[in-house]
């Protein structure tokens, strides 16, 4: 199999997203390799005997992704036997004309802490945290969005990204069996309607989902999960609460869909 | 201010990483418009206009950066004022040559459900959840890696990051005030020794978080945080824990950094 290597001396993950989206437009198979930190001559020494190594194990040759700036660890990686695709390289100089003022770059920082940005996130975290499935109902004037909907309808992945990507203080509560009778927004949802976003899943994954957590049980049955699904989802339609199905979406997609339709912005940059 | 776009079908992740690399290069500012979800003729015209406005507004030609693969769409933001940078235009033909295959441009899903992946992130953060700060000392045997440090020194929000991003199940434990006295590796952590990873942190910097939790307490003073990252470190060094300052990283850093110590591997592609 060919070898794909996602370079940096940073974290790697701009070469891994950039990588990974050219790769993921071909149907074929690649062997991954992320090195990040590669911040020393000696390392890329190393690196690049690695990406050689490869090339004689595989007898292809290797795709290199990387994002260096420093010319002398960008010399020697570019002195491999893999192919290079360097995006800084094609985009710099259009940019520096378009700009008309000359690129400054230092060791590759896009993923490093960035003043404003770094507490909001580890503040969002903690709020995520603390407003967790129901665990408190009395902080939601602090929340910049609630996330309401049965259980395992992916409300706590959800909220956790949101708050370490965008910087976005997500709670979430759910709506359990108990309260499926005759369901009502509870008083302190109401009081903060604005806030609210439903997630929503079809009925066949979600019990999928908790049958792999409580296998044969009534939480798990095809005939609960029914049920919950379609008393949230006339919830939503009644109380105008706009929702989303995340059955076939990432938390990434969940999260930017979020943040789309509730216009929020991210506290980070 | 001129406006910099980062415009995609699917959640704009790979756009923003792209053009956020770029622009990091440059002393400058901008104004960020991510706009994800334009996956129909009407929302890119309507996009469009949005770009043709900013000019307007600013008199400064808009910056777009984008990823579509759907060529009715690209050509019409590729109409506006704005000017283009899409790198897959750029390095597709380079590929599609040394692989010897065509791509096969689908809308473009680079950070969408991948059948194996999803399943292990979030069962990694229902992991990381039910095994932060001490929480759960029981089920170490499942953790591929167990952070432990004082208080506020990053081992929840990396937890997090390390699941929600590499699906990597991390469980963290928390060294306290009791602990301190003569302190030593609990049986539980000392059965998982191969498994665990030290965090610590510049003690300034931790009374400055402490201090923002619990004002003028004992926990947040200058000699508790300098005798308690004086203890751990001790213990990292006598048990010889590999271990991280993480004064000046980000979570992404931090987690990468994780990564490459302890020769994880990702379990997402």
């Amino acid at each position: 199999m060919r070898a794909a290597f996602y370079i940096s001396d940073g974290t790697a993950i701009t070469s891994e997203v950039f990588g990974h989206a050219l790769l993921s437009l071909f149907p074929t198979q690649f062997e991954h390799f992320t090195i990040p930190f590669v911040e020393t001559l000696e390392k890329a020494s190393e690196v690049r005997e690695k990406i050689n190594r490869e090339f004689k194990r595989s007898g292809e040759t290797p795709l290199v992704f990387h994002t260096f700036v420093n010319p002398d660890i960008r010399e020697i990686i570019d002195g491999c036997d893999g192919v290079i695709y360097n995006f800084l390289e094609h985009f710099v100089t259009p940019l520096e004309n378009q700009l008309g003022i000359k690129a400054k770059p230092k060791a590759h920082r896009t993923h490093s802490i960035h003043e404003n940005s770094y507490d909001n996130r580890i503040e969002a975290v903690n709020y995520a945290l603390a407003n967790d499935d129901g665990s408190n109902i009395s902080d939601y004037e602090h929340a910049d969005v609630i996330l309401v909907g049965v259980s395992r309808s992916g409300k706590t992945p959800s909220s956790l990204y949101l708050a370490l990507q965008y910087g976005i203080k997500a709670a979430n509560y759910p709506f359990t069996d108990d309260d499926m009778d005759e369901l009502k927004l509870p008083v302190f949802l109401k009081n903060h309607k604005k806030k609210l976003f439903g997630l929503t899943i079809d009925p066949l994954r979600l019990t999928n989902i908790r049958d792999g957590r409580m296998s044969n049980s009534k939480y798990a049955s095809s005939r609960q999960c029914r049920m919950e699904v379609r008393e949230v989802e006339k919830l939503y339609k009644q109380e105008k609460i706009p929702f989303l199905n995340t059955t076939n979406f990432s938390v990434e997609e969940i999260s930017a869909k979020i943040m789309l339709e509730t216009g929020l912005h991210r506290h980070k940059y």
